[in-house]
């Protein structure tokens, strides 16, 4: 039976909670291929997470790999392909609790970086699993700084192999995931030596364990990082290589090779290395990020409808906390970011599958906007939605502490995005470096591409907003978030030349600007982003009242973020304090309206319980129920030995009842 | 040996960083007795947390339980007492970790709320160990709203005794620490019936588990509440009461009383339990806030100078970390806010004692103040320092998200106190209401308490700044701090009164005006935290570099809360555009200026490694040794059955050297 204070919530919607569903899916037929994977995962016991969170690194591990054996059993069983439209919903429905992810990488970089004849050989092997693969990079003391890698590959004339090593500790592999315990094969980057001479940082297959009897090949030490704060499930690992041989033919040698006699040959263009980051961070958002936000959303705000504290009015019953404006204020925000970001990803896809074609018919034009905007965005989105996820882990109060709630385990997964696959700070750099080009291009009458020609447009010196409501027009609040943007990076390009003209060096004058430059990408990223929703909005059908309430979110998304920044917006008096207050009235009044649809709008996101896996998110809203039944099946509640050692001794047994 | 880069940091250190912990210690004396207490827990390996990162939560309540019956024989080994000096240096030496904290907390509630024959019988009792004692408050469905609890205990004339119950489940006791498993006794709250009539929420110490072999008592169900996202050595539990009996005599009575006849009897004064609030909140401040921050700060400063990545300038070396502006942004103002948290704890217990003088000689004019103050910094200060806790664990990047570096578990544990204690939103508001009817009482010329008589001032209509040097005078930025406060304050109760004028009923306007009261709180709590600073700097030695330092810091730690909020101060023109500027530039300089004693100002906090616990933040900085030989000691570096049950099935074992 469902709670009656959230069934309540359900009654009044505005919208078609399942029409706003096909919305998110894309499409009805989407909706109902992404319904029956999940239904199969979640219908086998062997998929189930219903103990994770009380099962240690080592459990988590081994059901890991289980569940990666069984999936391709039942990836067989249901007719489902790599190349089918439900692979894309499988990782999804597992929660991505699944061992050999790193596997897939070790497949793509040799289809990517691999000759015909490598990719030839490796791949039926890998697909066949008669290896496990993983893709070891970062070392211990180097990261995002790929030229700074310190394990060396120094090619021997002699008998046609490099010798791989690790000459210090720094230069260990550390963090490959699957290369801990699983992996027999990685792909190991090292510094490229032949005949004395360094070519930099090539990639080269090293067998590291035995497929006799999964022992360590002679030269390899390796074994796992040990404890993090989430993916206990992946043995993140460590690689320590002394004088170990592999053939020549184990460089991939798509772009680069060593002739036998040592002669270094460069071939074809390496371009397409730089659209695979792009591609990663692109493709992580969805799964990594937004999925884990819309749940924390899910379970935050059905628990504010079912929990009650308090009296809002005397004499009444305790209020349900979703109607105090401070909780409000904290999760509805989160749920307009979820779906803000969802649009701002369909827009990424779009521009990334536009951009691929484009590189097919061998034209890179579009490489440096599309390399700024996947790297700014995955910044962006990132940062916003682990802040998201925390606020609603807090917003649940005691509850949200508990493993059990589902949100804390969210909240130290969606962490990691903010710092693989490119730390954010580094990649809003690189975003802030397009941004000056692009700057220094238009004012010098130059072509720049698409996403930054506003740089070029002349702006109104003045907020035209007379009143509150003028606020919930999309024209005005994109203005504001685009004069920003202008703004923000014309001044920070002004500090940099001035820096530069008054004899600073150019690299330490770019080190001193960091902080603002860092200000300026994110606020390029904030105005694409309304701006990309806005349009969304507009195009939307207007019927089953889903353009409505999408205005409504967008709206919300827009106020929030200028209420939460008001001096990037008042700075240079483009916002008055008049209009400001404007802003503040607009955006609380809408905290009111977005509260009324805040159950179904996260009804919309069509979590299972299993899938949310959270004794406070249930879809019957029986929180303190569910809490009950699971912590009783909790290790804890077990005999401990901690009362005849200790407990026993201690209270001398002297007393039965005082 | 220690690391060069970060022996390099030390030789240039501008102050005495002896003298400066003797200043943190509150004098030579106390950094004597606080060392020689670390020196005696950590030398004693029952004391040890080395294996932490690497046990379950049975393990972690195991010993913490161990180390708590250790204790006791360690306090009289060593002659420590509870009203010693050495007393309050041991918890912290412990990092906290270890058992029966509510023990503590029974017996201080049968102190304050038992009349002087509960306290001769149970003290005593508790005292020795004879029983086990615990604190059971909030429920399931009731936490900060007190009066909400629905726990029954009805008096029957006929037996003499109270019948405990819970009524449904909303009503079980949960979250009270070391009643899931180890206490025998704890004091329920519950709402008292006498003859039908409800008197309200009372206190009654009820026995939970048998003194004989530890089973539940008749009537109690109680266990474990599961995992947690830190505190896994204490075992929160759940409590559900049916028809338990306990004498008349156990309701504790020192306010309140059941005469035999049923006749409910007030007595005494119960303002002091409302100082008892007070101080739990500002005794928390410092063991489980500042130290956290303290030790987090001291591991990424630590870090940043020891991982060096890309270069700064061509052809040199790869730069450390700590010379990039982004780096000094993130992590220095947390450690100004370290130092400036840690003065604003002087001041809060200053202010206590005063109080606390006061009571006793039943004068309690001073206690809305204290209230106000004591409610308002602890959620200021334990958002900060959470947030600060998070920032440190991004700054160190991937090595920052392994437990090992000890970051994450001090996240996890910090993240607790913005809930526990008082949730944060609401104690900001019990600040915002204090703060409303001061500014009602000044704006009718009614007195007020010292920490608000500013909102009586007339103030300048603008900041008098003329350059970015003025930025760095006290009485500048403090100013401004003032002006936003009064501001907030003045125009939230203007909005407040009009809504009631308007004819909203006072307890929507309220919450119609709630995300503008808590912004007010904060700004009253900041004013307040960066005057404290700045008068303390002016009261400091000028000798040994200390004052200068610290004056850097404080600066650091205004500039920084003006540079992250433009908003509040250009919104009525108090700061203009070009004077922001100004804060920007004296901001950024000041963090190249601070960096420079990054490393000597984490020294000053005196952490030995093992209070640290992490592989990062070691004195000597051999940060990677240290990950490496930590992480082969994990578990997960023992043989997995996965291997053979999985691996070894999946890779056909066909193969033996590709």
């Amino acid at each position: 039976s469902v709670n009656p204070d959230l069934a309540s919530e359900r009654q009044t919607a505005s919208f078609s909670v399942e029409k706003l569903t096909a919305l998110l899916d894309g499409g009805v037929e989407q909706t109902r291929i992404r319904r029956a994977v999940v239904d199969a995962i979640e219908s086998d016991p062997v998929f189930s997470r219903e103990n994770q969170y009380f099962q240690t690194q080592n459990e988590r591990y081994e059901a890991a790999v289980k569940k990666a054996v069984h999936l391709q059993k039942k990836m067989h069983e249901m007719g489902w392909t790599e190349n089918g439209p439900e692979y894309k919903y499988i990782y999804r429905a597992l929660s991505g609790d699944v061992a050999f992810l790193l596997h897939r990488v070790f497949m793509r970089s040799i289809s990517m970086l691999g000759s015909d004849k490598q990719i030839a050989k490796w791949i039926p092997l890998a697909t066949q699993h008669k290896l496990i693969g993983s893709y070891a990079q970062t070392e211990l003391g180097h990261g995002t700084y790929l030229q700074g890698l310190e394990t060396t590959a120094v090619f021997d004339t002699a008998t046609q192999e490099f010798i791989l090593n690790t000459p210090k500790i720094s230069a260990m592999k550390w963090w490959p995931g699957d290369m801990g315990r699983s992996a027999t094969h990685t792909v190991v980057f090292a510094q490229l030596y032949v005949h004395g001479k360094c070519y930099g940082i090539h990639p080269f297959i090293v067998q590291i364990r035995s497929l006799q009897d999964h022992s360590l090949c002679p030269g390899v030490t390796a074994g796992d990082i040990g404890p993090k704060m989430n993916f206990e499930h992946i043995d993140n690992g460590y690689l320590l290589l002394k004088n170990v041989r592999i053939p020549r033919e184990n460089m991939l040698s798509k772009f680069c090779e060593v002739r036998p006699d040592g002669t270094y040959v460069r071939q074809g263009s390496q371009k397409i290395n730089y659209f695979t980051m792009t591609s990663v961070r692109i493709s992580l958002i969805a799964d990594e990020v937004l999925t884990p936000l819309m749940k924390a959303c899910t379970i935050a705000i059905r628990y504010s409808v079912v929990r009650r504290q308090s009296k809002l009015k005397p004499g009444e019953q305790e209020a349900k906390i979703l109607d105090y404006q401070t909780q409000q204020e904290k999760v509805l925000p989160q749920l307009a970011a979820a779906y803000a970001f969802h649009f701002t990803n369909d827009y990424l896809q779009e521009l990334f599958n536009r951009g691929y074609r484009e590189i097919q018919r061998k034209n890179f034009d579009m490489l440096p906007e599309l390399h700024a905007l996947s790297s700014g965005f995955k910044a962006m989105i990132t940062q916003h939605c682990t802040a998201g996820v925390e606020i609603c882990l807090r917003a649940c109060g005691g509850h949200g502490y508990s493993l059990l709630s589902g949100l804390p385990s969210l909240y130290t997964k969606i962490l990691a995005s903010c710092i693989y696959e490119g730390e954010n700070t580094i990649l809003l750099l690189q975003t802030a470096r397009f941004l000056i080009k692009c700057f220094m291009a238009v004012s010098a009458g130059q072509p720049v591409p698409p996403s930054v020609t506003y740089l070029a447009a002349v702006k109104p010196r003045k907020c035209p907003a007379k009143n509150k409501l003028d606020f919930l027009s999309p024209d005005i609040y994109t203005e504001a978030y685009q004069h920003v943007a202008v703004r923000l990076i014309s001044s920070t390009a002004a500090k940099l030349q001035d820096l530069i003209q008054s004899g600073v060096k150019k690299h330490d004058a770019w080190n001193q600007c960091t902080v603002q430059l860092v200000q300026a990408a994110k606020a390029h990223c904030h105005y694409i982003a309304v701006k990309n929703f806005a349009e969304t909005v507009e195009k939307l059908e207007t019927k089953a009242g889903i353009q409505k309430i999408m205005k409504h979110l967008c709206d919300l998304f827009a106020l929030h973020g200028i209420f939460s920044n008001t001096g990037a917006f008042l700075h240079d008096g483009y916002t008055s304090a008049a209009q400001m207050d404007m802003v503040t009235a607009s955006y609380l009044d809408l905290l009111a309206v977005v509260r009324k649809d805040a159950v179904p709008l996260v009804d919309a996101f069509d979590f299972t319980d299993k899938s949310l896996n959270s004794a406070l998110g249930s879809y019957d809203g029986q929180a303190y129920q569910r809490l009950y039944e699971w912590a009783q099946k909790s290790p804890t509640n077990q005999m401990s030995p901690a009362y005849e050692r200790y407990l026993k001794p201690l209270l001398h047994n002297t007393l039965s009842k005082l």
